[in-house]
């Protein structure tokens, strides 16, 4: 997407050269130092790589598998060997262990890899890494084209001549998290491009702030017209009528179609069905759970209460700083995730189309993968 | 209730002399410096206590009205005429206009002096400061007498031997609010000074954080276990079983059982519906508007975006900080109550007793008051 009008990805190889694999870096959007400050860091070497994973240069599970695959490809241009590829593929996967696309990127670099002359490696690894880039990007816009209908339709049947669809999100599902295009984003840039007039309430998302942070820059700086409110405020929004759809990510959907998402989107689904307003989950087939039959039996993430106790901003000075705001002596408890039931979901944007929160629904999209698990 | 085992309120004379309206000053805690530092501020003049209004170094409708009360006292010490009465109650309403319980202390005192010999206002209107300031607490403690009764009929239905009854609160609702017990907390602080075990859940509540903040400092000091969570992470809780209960206050109830709360109470009471948890609201009947017919007529002030788009806070060195939280040039919209609707709400507990949020259940408790309104 754009950044005040330039176009970005988060991740590109720093050279366009044809053997760009043999002396250049890969470069990413230093997402640490966002809203208030854009900088790119170059990454030369697999142990950058690594580092970026590991502090939070690049996140977002399609972003982090993007980099790790181009830090596979860096490693093998320092070391091609089979020992050479089993150490960086074990170092990378373990930059943050639980990230699912991680592992699976890595092992899918490998494998393209392994059975190839050490002399041909580094670039093979290089074009496979650009190649999930791309397949990345491509997803992300099949579920951009299926949710603009979406948002065409009820613009349509809103009948709002000249005023904005008014859409609300949850945490950061956008391009950022992305390698372009986002999620739950995605549906909505297209709409804006398309001149379909769009305006998105951004959920502050506390305790990460992924919402008033990442989301709203995204959006500022690709010029969507949005305002930031509390995680409380959704609620009386929709009774006052003034949220015409949701649309959020998912982590993980299950076979039920139950979807967990960050912590607070029960909430908005909650308030969602109880004023009527349509409550979409996108995502990719790559993070369904064919496997898992529901919601309840998903294991949620504990983070550390620092970040419900601190928080970090910037001064009047321009300086970054971090304050307490909670009393000292008072436990903090920080879930990540919660479950929103299929009943609550209006349904799943994917890439190959629209389908119910149900098993019926997965099936009429996923029928293979579906039947592969049962 | 107690700081660090010692007794306090918000407001009281500085002096327990006979005398004290003569020269004595009234002592509050200064609230702008919880919850990292307790300091106590001694107003000694009218202007000291509009100073003290304005400046939120008191916060909460009925401290407010006990502090403007004292207030007026102060200001006829120093001129007890007519006119000085008359410029004081002007000043002093003038202080926080939309505070309803202000302007009604002020004319409660008014009242009470304005056909007194000058030279007794004075004397007057302190004691009837000290009235007002009683009766707030006698309500308060007979509001937390009727919630104490469902606190211990919930826990000997849990049957929890020795486990906590976890009970989940949004806001400030507490005795920092009122001059003691508060409306909310006073059923919880009861249970706790009576040996039943009580754990609360204290919704962080953006943008001001009068939980994260009031809440947890209030019942820290008092002893009282409690966690501080995101205000997005109640859902989960409630889903998996962790929340007994929830109690609120409420900012105006309408005659028909609607409540008007800080913002983010009706999204609590979605999924305290959803899952079973009884939802309560503690209220004094003053905050009761009988001729109100429906919640959706109740105007929702909107507060200063800054409120959101900044959080201020204790920096490692011990200062006090403020840091901007969100991009430059992304809105930010800060309604500060919403609505929940009667259906969500188990119980009202009033200072006369518990009832349904209804026409009929406030009819059974304020006959008379319900009947002046039709």
């Amino acid at each position: 997407m754009k950044i005040q009008g330039s176009h970005y990805r988060t991740i590109w190889p720093a050279s366009g050269a044809a053997d760009a694999h043999l002396s250049s870096g890969v470069r990413v959007i230093d997402q640490t130092r966002l809203p208030f400050t854009f900088i790119t860091a170059d990454l030369f070497s697999m142990n950058d790589a690594a580092h970026a994973i590991r502090a939070m240069i690049v996140r977002g599970a399609p972003l982090i598998g993007a980099t790790a695959a181009y830090g596979l490809a860096l490693g093998l241009r320092a070391d091609a060997s089979d020992a050479g590829l089993a150490a960086a593929a074990a170092t990378l996967k373990a930059a943050r262990p639980t990230a699912v696309n991680l592992a699976w990127a890595v092992d899918r670099v490998s494998a393209k890899v392994a059975t190839l002359p050490v002399d041909d490696r580094a670039a093979a690894a290089w074009a496979e890494a650009a190649a999930i880039a791309d397949a990345d990007v491509e997803q992300c816009r099949a579920i951009g084209q299926h949710g603009l209908g979406i948002i065409k339709a009820l613009a349509a049947k809103a009948g709002k001549s000249g005023k904005p669809l008014n859409i609300l999100t949850h945490c950061n599902a956008g391009w950022l998290a992305c390698v372009d295009w986002g999620t739950a984003l995605a549906p909505i840039y297209m709409a804006f491009d398309a001149g379909v007039p769009v305006h998105v309430w951004v959920d502050e998302t506390r305790p990460r702030n992924q919402g008033a942070s990442l989301t709203a820059y995204e959006l500022g700086a690709h010029g969507v017209p949005h305002t930031v409110i509390a995680d409380n405020t959704g609620g009386l929004l929709m009774q006052r009528g003034e949220v015409d759809m949701a649309i959020v990510g998912s982590d993980r959907t299950v076979a039920n179609g139950d979807v967990c998402n960050k912590v607070g989107t029960y909430l908005k689904a909650l308030a969602a069905h109880d004023n009527g307003v349509p409550f979409y989950v996108a995502l990719p087939s790559s993070t369904i759970d064919f496997e898992m039959q529901a919601g309840s039996l998903i294991p949620i993430e504990e983070r550390d209460a620092r970040e419900l106790t601190h928080m970090s901003g910037r001064t009047e000075q321009g300086t970054l700083e971090t304050v307490r705001i909670v009393p000292e002596g008072s436990p903090a408890l920080n879930p990540a995730f919660d479950v929103t039931p299929a009943r609550l979901v209006t349904g799943l944007i994917t890439e190959r189309g629209v389908c119910a929160a149900s098993r019926a629904g997965l099936r009429s999209l996923f029928p293979e993968m579906l039947a592969a698990a049962e």
